[in-house]
């Protein structure tokens, strides 16, 4: 496996500042790295609320299971991830697990299995044993620190090659609220989810019904809009947590999702989700260049999106992408095969500001030079106008390079 | 792009014997590759009935858009494929290309146009001039020979390592007649259509409307349960036609679809087909494994091939596949986003004969050494078995390798 960080990871990380009411420990348990944390314990003040969505598979893991059924309570105090298992089609012996890893963190957090929150990525279908780091979560809580969120990202990496984190500060009524987020994922990425693991926490004091509401939305255009494989993985799950902590400083409690004072931390959370979203893309397995699919004039919002899926997903699209080449002839195929409603001799295509193709045809002004050169950058963006409405969609891939190929033609051994 | 021909080549090809009544020539045209055909002209003796299926793309090519408007009249006296240049999304001027050479093919096989059937592979979006080839076509009638068709199948070729040929001879009624079939396809091959190109022709006498039926039944479990990289091609055109010639031997004439004395006819057909379907597969871009998809207990037919596709589709299982891995968390996770109806606790994995999960977990009776072993081999059948009902199905892919990627990362320049 390469060990050689993607080129496109960010230049900066930001340092991340601390969430009042939240505290987080790693800790190293072996259970399939060596030399590196694999479980992360975030501890959560009492009266912290939660919200979460997760993935669509028909084969959740047990960890996604086990959230389901507690994120009805709306309440969390403790949240038990790790990596290098992903707990998932381990039957029975998958559910002892969450069952004895949620009484083992209820115990630690001094809650009930209610208040816990669990989620497991690495390797499907091999059993987890709970033995191997239930009895270190204890001493975790004790030990647990504000300052640990990018300790935090580290632990839940899998074929990661950088911690994904993101930090904003804006104002809720007339007090400032900071929000924290963390991701992994780097294959099976595909809506949805389209992420593995994901978390955000806020010191706002907001209900739970309007996290989920916010989380719900904010998903739509971010997680759910980016993909490196079409793989959709059996353990996707993005939660959000609120300490309330804020209140104290003055901050307003927020109960109604269509609380006018929501908007600045509504927008600073969605431009959150998107930003770890595309570190996600930008990490994806052997990815060189991130790949921008914006569709417009589709029949509907719905089918713009089903049509940039359609060439974001397409290997012929995102090998041409790899090997620089502006193969916009392969773009006007996965418009075809995605099944939506589209006029051929209507479809015009840009790479870019290049428009390669027009009105049914290439574009008698494509320039094939200016075109190569926009093709060796590594931020490429394409765009389909299907010609036939008003529908639009952008979403996010990364190319398809050998390196993919090579990251999971030996990724279990 | 490689040249290596594919590993999975077959060990012999058949030699190819006359069909009475058709009659092949090739030329060099030079439309993109240098020292080899790309021209093929089928010439077929009045009377020849014909039926055709085609890709469900919504950008097909021209020559698609022209074959379908021909084949109402269910007759043909020409067929004319170049490679090298699809003729796709090429607006107005692909159709003034194909009624070029309509009209300059018509004009040497002393027929009318609409008795004419085109088919381009290759480049999309580049016009076609068809004064490149279609200036050849009256002296490619007259040297028409019998014995070509191996020949036919090399002219067709794109990034195909090897020609792809079937032939069969079946009795009808008491009369052996002949069937013979080509094909080309390497990438860009899914359902619907899986091959770019295939043509088969027989001397029996069937009428249009029965060769209809037959094309379009014989498809569904043949040409359209193959995929190479999921991505569906603009030019996908599989036609039959029939000479009639046997009938002067004392073959009957076939009028009606259910007429009993088809049957063995139909049978070899469809075996036919599947063989052609399975050497497109073989020679996938890179290919170095035939896979094989089965998946049982499906709410349905059609549920078990939307299963069977989503694993054969799958990037990670294809992946592990040409790692040698046996890898069947993969396997789930394909089940999983499938989208159709699943219980995972019911489900069950086969790597060959080895029972890897059973009841939605590892099988306890689980042998790494002996499916690694397995895994070794050059075909790799997968079997999933949904465990809710009794829906079937089987589908075939290759896995997907380096080779793919480097040859799809510089196809066209």
């Amino acid at each position: 496996m390469s060990t050689a960080v993607s080129p496109l990871a960010p230049k900066k990380y930001p340092k991340m500042p601390a969430i009042d009411g939240v505290r987080i420990a790693t800790a190293e348990a072996g259970i399939k790295y060596k030399g590196r944390t694999d479980v992360l314990a975030m501890v959560f003040d009492e009266g912290t609320t939660a919200a979460g969505v997760f993935t669509r598979s028909k084969c959740p893991s047990a960890p996604v299971d086990f959230c389901r059924q507690n994120l009805s309570g709306g309440k969390a105090r403790i949240l038990v991830v790790n990596s290098g298992n992903a707990n998932a089609f381990t039957g029975k012996k998958g559910r002892e697990t969450t069952s004895l890893t949620g009484q083992a963190a209820a115990k630690a957090a001094g809650c009930t299995p209610g208040d816990v929150f669990l989620a497991s990525t690495g390797v499907i279908g091999e059993p987890l044993d709970a033995g191997k780091f239930s009895h270190l979560l204890s001493g975790m809580v004790k030990d647990a620190r504000s300052d640990q969120w990018t300790e935090a990202a580290k632990a839940i990496m899998t074929t990661d090659t950088y911690p994904k984190v993101v930090t904003a500060t804006v104002k809720l009524g007339d007090t400032d609220v900071t929000i924290n987020g963390i991701a992994k994922g780097a294959g099976m990425i595909a809506p949805d989810m389209a992420t593995m693991l994901s978390f955000v926490a806020t010191d706002a004091p907001i209900a739970a019904n309007v996290l989920q509401d916010m989380l719900s939305r904010g998903t739509a255009k971010t997680f759910n809009a980016v993909t490196v494989d079409s793989d959709t993985s059996t353990s996707d799950t993005l939660m959000l947590f609120a300490t309330g902590a804020a209140a104290k400083r003055g901050a307003p409690k927020i109960s109604d999702p269509k609380d006018a004072r929501l908007g600045a931390f509504r927008r600073a959370f969605n431009k959150m989700l998107k930003t770890l979203a595309l570190q996600v893309v930008r990490d994806g397995e052997g990815a060189r260049k991130q790949v921008e699919v914006t569709v417009t004039g589709a029949k509907s919002a719905r089918s713009a999106k089903r049509i940039a899926l359609s060439i974001a997903n397409s290997p012929l699209v995102k090998t041409a992408v790899a090997g620089e080449d502006a193969n916009w002839g392969r773009v006007v195929m996965a418009v075809g095969k995605a099944g939506e409603p589209a006029d051929r001799d209507l479809l015009s295509i840009w790479f870019g500001d290049n428009r390669l193709a027009h009105n049914g045809e290439r574009d008698p002004g494509y320039s094939e030079a200016a075109t190569s050169a926009y093709m060796k950058g590594d931020n490429i963006a394409i765009r389909a106008d299907i010609g036939i409405g008003r529908g639009k969609a952008t979403v996010w891939t990364c190319d398809l390079t050998k390196e993919y190929v090579a990251i999971n033609g030996d990724y279990r051994s």
